[in-house]
């Protein structure tokens, strides 16, 4: 549990290689994670080859932990495998569903965040790589991903050459609601975002952006309308051509 | 590790409760986990009246955990609160699309997986509920759910009042490609698939429900096609209506 208190996002790794037999045990524990009806609807593709991490990287916009991390683990929803049985025992599959995608992220996104934590346990440094789903097709064809798999998130991992600060969260309570969903008040956003506001790193970022507030940094230039829009159309147009939306 | 290693999902809980000290440590310790541009796109809906567990069992196809656990958790994908923010700061919010939808899901994921790997080594019991997407709108009208909110998943838990047998897994060199997918051929998918089908709950599984095979099970009676796809569509149905899908 402390190692997850006290965790941090971990960007800048040593050269030290990650041991390959520490490794496999980190993922075959992180299969013990919870799945859909047993079918373990997910595949990771283990990227060690400074060649392909060089190709990956314009996938992930050229950051940094793409080429510098010792590995790269691309955790994919997959109900290829599961459907290929299904062919050779002589039943009829039909996966190519969004609710099938929808069952087979759940299961890849539990065995991405087991290994993560279990890999912090053991001291490396990990960092989710969101532009995954940004870039699907670069990442599909490099990675030869067949029709039923799809890449929903990727990790660097390896041994921590920095210590950053930990980042802010919310207070507890604008989390959780009791029984049911309590609507916030302007009086509740104004409590519970008061300490994220108050930090000095986020008021330099929002007047640097030469933005009035904290809010304005992330809808006018870190998530923006125009940008949401262009990747969901991408993203749905990929999920049809990996064949997840048949319905 | 250890606990990772050797868990199994647990259905029957001890009456005893879970205390309220602990939960809000599991949960404010999982929100540690990575999120997007640490926006915390998710919010934990937490059921412990009796009335409410009754009420939402049936979305659950009464599955007898949503009533005997001590608690349950609805965790939910929550782009409402992020743009509530957003509007007290004079920004101008569009989370209305699928990018954000997915995004947010991840969040949400991340922070139900955290959980529960904490709550199980702390001797608590887990069982995530798949049901959750079968029956989204149940499940919003009565946790009241806002637009842009969207229930992912629901964990029950508590102490264990059982300790079952631990599932099988396939193999790693299933589920691990290096460097890119290597696709199955009919003998991998034999070798992969040997053990699962050689185990005699899952031969008395397939004669039970007069199968030739254990796939067929699966395809013809577990997760059919006409499910499949009867759960997709109300699925896209119910992220447009709570906002997901203008793009």
């Amino acid at each position: 549990m402390e190692s997850v208190r006290k965790r941090t996002t971990i960007r800048k790794y040593q050269s030290k290689e990650v041991p390959s037999y520490l490794l496999a045990d980190l993922l075959d524990t992180s299969f013990r994670a919870s799945n859909t009806g047993n079918m373990q609807a997910y595949s990771v593709i283990v990227t060690k080859d400074a060649d392909m991490k060089a190709r990956l990287a314009p996938a992930h916009f050229n950051q940094p932990m793409v080429k510098n991390a010792p590995v790269l683990l691309t955790f994919c929803a997959d109900f290829h495998r599961f459907s290929k049985w299904c062919e050779e025992r002589n039943a009829r599959p039909r996966y190519d569903n969004f609710q099938s995608f929808m069952n087979a992220t759940m299961d890849t996104l539990l065995v991405a965040q087991t290994f993560c934590t279990l890999a912090e346990e053991q001291g490396l440094g990990i960092c989710y790589l969101g532009t995954t789903t940004y870039n699907p097709q670069m990442i599909i064809d490099l990675l030869r991903l067949p029709k039923l798999v799809f890449p929903i998130t990727t990790v660097s991992a390896g041994y921590p050459d920095e210590s950053p600060k930990q980042t802010d969260r919310l207070p507890l309570e604008a989390i959780i609601h009791e029984e049911y969903y309590h609507d916030y008040t302007p009086a509740d956003i104004d409590r519970y975002y008061a300490y994220k506001e108050s930090l000095p790193e986020n008021k330099r970022f929002t007047e640097e952006n030469n933005k009035e507030t904290l809010a304005q940094v992330f809808t006018d230039i870190r998530y923006t309308r125009k940008d949401n829009e262009a990747i969901s159309a991408n993203l749905l147009k990929t999920l049809a051509q990996q064949g997840f939306l048949s319905e």
